[in-house]
């Protein structure tokens, strides 16, 4: 490794926001963190999915009483002003994700870059939406984030921002290594998320201890097999009764996680990033031009679901 | 989870195998693996890459030597024959790496998959040949891969065997999430390997210990990510002085290990793996059909190496 390429990267995580908890209320935690990050060299420092609002895909509601209680209609907004102007005054910029309705009525989970001006330079619109958009009358809750947002129609964007390229998801984008393919073939060094977990899966009866273990595995073989940093915050613990994974986590492109969140409530954790150490990893074993074989990928984008063997080759 | 479809499945790794060891040596002891596992209930037994010689890309030689020394001509052969009856006596299949020559003279990084009947009812020829083609003086010893190989030209397969599908790679594509991605859409429900992989990196100064992280690492993002069990076979521990890393793992479709070698000798591992549990992963998070947005994905097949961000949509 010939360069030294650093940047302090905060990921801030959050423990539970309520439904009786404000918007102001929930920017002046995000202030606090975000002054925190700063005071340990922080540039840019990492917010959860949905920061200013509870999961609230976890309840049945109307689209009209979602939208009113929990969307954003402009950003920054009055209440999120001030983490736009703090951040001007520190100088670090971040990411925040929220949910977004736009003035044609268009909702989306969202998700911004802010730079260390406090001007945004990216956004992000969830792609893998998880859940259903029925109503499971019988499941202890919902995952309605097919019901309340449309699938993101932004791509998988990547971003020139702190001196270098950013890729920004959210959440479920997590799990799917196309998500960090995408990002790593438009030569993004740093990839960062936000997230809400239910420990508890609706679907089948998934060990909790196991919403841990793949959030890790996903992220670490991401990070490794596209030669990138990833920094991924929580909202995490008991919201109204509802529990959310924590594990908020640095990784390197060595697949090492470098901080780690311990605790289920805000908890801003950091690392001094050497920028130049993915190089290792996409100069040789990740060298796509050398090695990557792309007219054997074609299923990849020619199937949605999966179907029947192809015919084997003479 | 409903259905309960089980398959014995045995990874039988190995130890060293010498530049001074006879192919009927190396067969007796593939033998004595496969009566071990079927006497533990395996239909399946899965042996690594390039199993019947020394990992021979290590050394610098004439494509001549190396043709003649290492690769097979033909499969079965008199030296291989005694595995291919045993197999169709004990009813037990194998998967089996070896470097072929092919009667037009090309040559590829092989495996088979043999039925219970002993009868050849799949072929793959390795796709992502890691390393180098020409001569680095300057190393402690060599990864000749793109020497000695050609690009297999047989795709990513997935046969219809042992009352499911199989998915078959090689050492450095368990590393690439095409390769999983591809079986998965074909609906592999069990995807095997051999490898071969050195503790020492010869590119850059790469901690050893992280060559087992990430070899595990990818194989259980791998298994996670499409709802697939994995078997993985290595060749390990010091082939004349040159150390390569064991961690052979059976790995299911929640990216847990349940079964792992400790030493680095041969040595048989198994579990009597259900095939029906991918269906949790495969019916609901990867549910693909459901979630998968490809029309994001196109980076991945029209992009061999990385380029520059695509310009944001508006």
């Amino acid at each position: 490794m010939t360069n030294d390429r650093r940047l302090g990267l905060a990921v801030a995580q959050m423990g539970p926001v309520n439904l009786a908890d404000t918007r102001k209320s929930v920017v002046a935690r995000l202030v606090e963190m975000l002054r925190e990050g700063a005071s340990r060299g922080a540039e840019l420092v990492v917010f959860p999915e949905t920061a200013l609002t509870t999961f609230f895909p976890r309840y049945w509601m109307s689209d009209e009483e979602a939208t009113e209680r929990f969307f954003e209609t402009s950003m920054p907004s009055a209440a999120t002003q001030p983490l736009f102007d703090v951040a001007r005054q520190l100088s670090v910029g971040f990411y925040l994700g929220y949910a977004e309705a736009t003035p044609e009525g268009r909702r989306f989970n969202t998700a911004i870059l802010v730079d260390r001006s406090g001007k945004i330079v990216g956004k992000y619109r969830k792609i893998h939406l998880p859940g259903h958009s029925d109503h499971k009358v019988e499941a202890p809750f919902q995952h309605l984030e097919k019901k309340y947002f449309e699938v993101g129609d932004l791509g998988i964007p990547v971003f020139e921002a702190f001196n270098t390229r950013v890729g920004m998801c959210l959440c479920n984008d997590r799990r799917w290594p196309e998500t960090w393919r995408v990002m790593a073939l438009q030569s993004a060094e740093l990839g960062i998320l936000g997230y809400n977990t239910p420990s508890w899966n609706i679907h089948w009866n998934e060990p909790p201890h196991l919403r841990m273990h793949t959030h890790l595995v996903s992220l670490q073989a991401a990070a490794y097999q596209n030669g990138m940093w990833i920094g991924a915050a929580a909202k995490c613990g008991f919201e109204d009764g509802f529990h959310m994974i924590g594990g908020s986590v640095i990784v390197a492109p060595s697949a090492e996680i470098v901080a780690q969140s311990l605790t289920e409530a805000d908890e801003v954790i950091f690392a001094n990033i050497n920028l130049s150490w993915g190089e290792n990893i996409r100069n040789h074993v990740f060298n796509f031009a050398k090695h990557r074989r792309p007219e054997n990928y074609r299923l990849i984008t020619e199937r949605t679901g999966a179907g029947e063997p192809l015919k084997p080759a003479a």
